[in-house]
């Protein structure tokens, strides 16, 4: 058996960033930044105003100046001259600060009868601008590889940039297998079960940004995994669920590997899920072979699908997201193998579930976290500080 | 001034939850389910051997025990008759366990001579069966409202649920205002800056679960307006951005009002974002008109927006999510106003950024925390554990 960070070694030895495209702004959030994007022009591209107010010279704004309007600026619309001695300009939040102004009176601190305006005794602090490319200036970039947020996607917008690069989606073709499963809605036999664990990775993977299809349920045969795998079409990843063991109806490895598969299979120091296949199919696609039993499948691709997702996305960080809590009870020793244990975690203190068998998907559908339990951990008190994997 | 928490209660007054619609399992991932789904079947649906290994009676299996093997049964193909004293049938993990059966010794834990097998020294714990209905009964119930997640999608095929009735995404309609703006990769005027909230709240609406759409530009005249509003369509929510305030060139709301609507304009204790309008325009949609400043506009998309699209989804917890992190500074006093302070958490612990202009979008797209400071609230030392919302 070999620790899960070798065999995430050799997934990352196997996958590749993907090619880029180009896609409009408005397409961009959630998906990674390719190339470093630089600002087009300075923001703000002029002195601005940040309140509604009066642009006046710098100098002498106290209590009691007076001033003279003679003319106006809004966001938009300049004020066309300049801004002498004694002189104060109408000003909306935004609009440019006119030539010869260095400080904006809120309208709240002023009296206005007709053309003149007075200073006010609750003149607050500040010039109320701010000033030509505070924000950020011409050519300053946003680095890449990221994952573009919705801030993000304002701040592009704001750099005048409406396209961007970025790595395009990875494309999965995702294969159940088994003589014992059927598609939801249809009428199971009496020694059959639902395909289930194909619908929560497709789901799993489109969060993570993959274009994931499911390929038609191969049954325990040479000719129907041989079928399923013809369907794998151009696929950058095929990932297999189920007969990845070592049984006598295992098929998956054997007809990936008459099918050029460089097969590596590992068994993985971890519960659950501890056989995981991996290799190169003759197309070039990566293909991972999952463990059939549905918490295996879903923690599986949460630890070494999910990554190697990533990686092909061209993200540096490509391990899962960890996180801390403290231990709501008392926690037993762990055996030789990494536990990822079914967990939530409420207001920040974490209690596993008391039945940690992996075919337990009610337990899955109200965990939030995994917590990590590396291997021969001891008892841990109630209170430690442990880690885990939000889900 | 009213509180942000006053303002919600005006906001949730004016959001209703929306209609429900049937849709497929593959495509219910981050949808709310709106009514409990119950499961058809149970599961396991028969008793299922967790391993590979071998079927015999319950009572006597010990090291040395032998017996002789008789059949097979392999997942999707039960085992066509009983198992009797002395008698195994091999048999392979997911496959339903024989009539009379009542403990599988695994394959690792026998040594087999042609069809005897013997129990050895290395014998386990454990009877290697999954009992019938272990992981859930029919009937049993996934409970609404809820946003599915991969694992829920995983856990509602295995209950054999092939489409799920969710509530509707909700349909929103953004308008950019503002004589200063122009569309990403226009050239702008030398008194003009580039719409990027509007661009940045389409993204946040989306990643919220709705379907969200930028209506043209509107310039600051009741004519554009008018135009921009004629473009609702069948929306369920419009948000304006810009011309909220009580300046002279802010006609939002005015215009609205002449389309019918019924204005409230909240003046909100808060920073950043103090303006705040809300109303039903006479189609029966919901506006929500949030300040023209790029920061205020995302900080009030977070606070006010995503609650009252998470109410129109139909969800009870519709608040914003806080976390607890510790200040990795010390923290000057707040004034009056609840300030949402952009900030970064880094290894749990929160340090807000210098400057908290709210147009400095680097900032927020640098941050991933809004540091929830109350009003009036008094310094604290380094170490304190303080609120946020994760960004």
């Amino acid at each position: 058996m070999i620790s899960v960070e070798d065999a995430l070694a050799h997934l990352f030895a196997l996958a590749k960033p993907l090619a880029t495209e180009t896609i409009g702004l408005s397409e961009a959030n959630g998906r990674v930044l390719a190339n470093p994007v630089a600002a087009t022009r300075d923001q703000p591209p002029f002195s601005a105003s940040a309140m509604d107010g009066y642009a006046v010279a710098p100098e002498g704004v106290v209590p009691g100046a007076s001033y003279t309007v003679i003319g106006e600026a809004a966001a938009g619309h300049a004020f066309d001259g300049s801004v002498s001695a004694g002189e104060a300009v109408r000003i909306f939040t935004g609009a440019p600060v006119p030539n010869g102004a260095g400080h904006v009176v809120i309208q709240e601190d002023v009296d206005r009868t007709d053309q003149i305006i007075t200073v006010s005794d609750r003149l607050g602090r500040g010039t109320n601008i701010r000033p030509s490319g505070g924000d950020f200036k011409v050519g300053q970039t946003i680095e890449s590889p990221k994952i573009l947020r919705p801030n993000d996607i304002a701040l592009l917008a704001a750099m005048n940039v409406a396209e961007v690069t970025v790595t395009r989606k990875p494309k999965v073709a995702i294969m159940a297998t088994g003589d014992e499963l059927v598609m939801p809605g249809e009428a199971p036999g009496p020694d059959q079960i639902i395909a289930s664990n194909s619908f929560g990775l497709q789901a799993m993977l489109r969060d993570a940004g993959c274009e994931a299809r499911l390929l038609p349920i191969a049954r325990d045969s040479k000719s129907s995994l041989k079928t399923a795998f013809s369907l794998v079409d151009d696929a950058d990843l095929v990932i297999t669920i189920g007969g990845a063991s070592v049984g006598d109806h295992d098929l998956v490895g054997d007809v990936a590997q008459d099918l050029g598969m460089q097969r590596s299979f590992y068994k993985i120091a971890m519960r659950p899920g501890k056989p995981l296949m991996a290799g190169k199919l003759a197309n070039g696609a990566m293909m991972i072979g999952l463990p059939g039993n549905p918490v295996s499948a879903m923690v599986c691709g949460q630890v070494f699908v999910n990554p190697v997702v990533r990686t092909m996305l061209g993200l540096k960080d490509a391990l899962p997201e960890q996180q801390t809590a403290e231990l709501a009870h008392d926690l037993a020793p762990n055996g030789p193998r990494q536990h990822y244990m079914r967990a939530r975690v409420d207001n920040e203190k974490i209690s596993v579930f008391a039945n940690q068998d992996s075919s337990l998907l009610t337990v899955l559908s109200s965990a939030n976290a995994l917590l990590v339990a590396p291997p021969n951990s001891e008892a841990m008190p109630k209170g430690t500080a442990v880690r885990y994997i939000p889900i």
